[in-house]
């Protein structure tokens, strides 16, 4: 288990509002990792984020369960579509934990993503699923928030 | 140079329509490659499409282009970030020319995300910035796009 002491300062308490925001968003994680040969792959997740670690739910025979090893490390991004951008680089070790239906952290993401009733509609439709959870233990991260960078000061001052 | 018949089927003309609205979309690509020791590393990006190459523009000094190769392989997902998704992955290798000033890919894209006259303001503020071009030379393309699963017929239906 990782502990809030062993984050990287960014994801410490108290969270800056901008990583908050980032944390408790909608926007799909893009996850990077390596395939057997060491080339970068990349993939749009859903996440969930627990206080010390993030989680991503892979369904059982997908590519990137062959790919990813248990202690592999990985890079996320959780960043804005919008201009002026924000966002939060993630670096760290995945652990990865197959299970017999739909991870709940994946249920709970799902609920966030689409709403209770959607999401809860959403993973009944899933119900013959397996999936594995992918936990990513942080062990460096970085956030950026365009709106408190000097260049957009006249922006910001208008917000 | 890359030439169009020799592009993944999913960048090839007559490109489809999810394909067609990601290359034209104004959401950053994000970019994964490899530091020099191996692991992952992510980061959104403004891209320009040229009907042959992804272009991305990074600035002198950033730590990609001291971990970047010419030729290294790498991955870029488009993706949006709303649900139901859609998505286009792609990996090639990456050629990268530093330039003087601004790249003319990169002023393009600040038109394309920003507007023309806010993109010539943005890039107007960055006079002094020196930058080198990545280009991404698609070997894998593949894209995905939930209004046309299966799964979600009844709510394509209600479009």
């Amino acid at each position: 288990m990782s502990s809030e002491s062993q984050l990287p300062a960014a994801l410490q308490m108290p969270l800056s509002r901008n990583v908050q925001l980032l944390l408790e968003a909608r926007i799909p994680a893009r996850l990077a990792w390596n395939d057997a040969g060491g080339s970068p792959r990349i993939a749009p997740l859903w996440f969930h984020w627990t206080g010390t670690s993030l989680e991503l739910s892979t369904f059982a025979g997908s590519r990137k369960l062959d790919e990813l090893r248990d202690g592999d490390l990985v890079a996320v991004s959780i960043d804005t579509e919008d201009f002026p951008y924000r966002s939060l680089r993630i670096r760290g070790r995945v652990t990865i934990e197959a299970v017999d239906g739909l991870t709940s952290s994946y249920r709970e993401a799902a609920r966030r993503y689409l709403g209770d009733g959607p999401g809860q509609d959403w993973c009944d439709r899933l119900a013959d699923a397996d999936q594995a959870l992918l936990t990513v233990h942080p062990t460096e991260a970085s956030a950026s928030d365009m709106w408190s960078a000097g260049y957009l000061t006249e922006r910001a001052s208008n917000r």
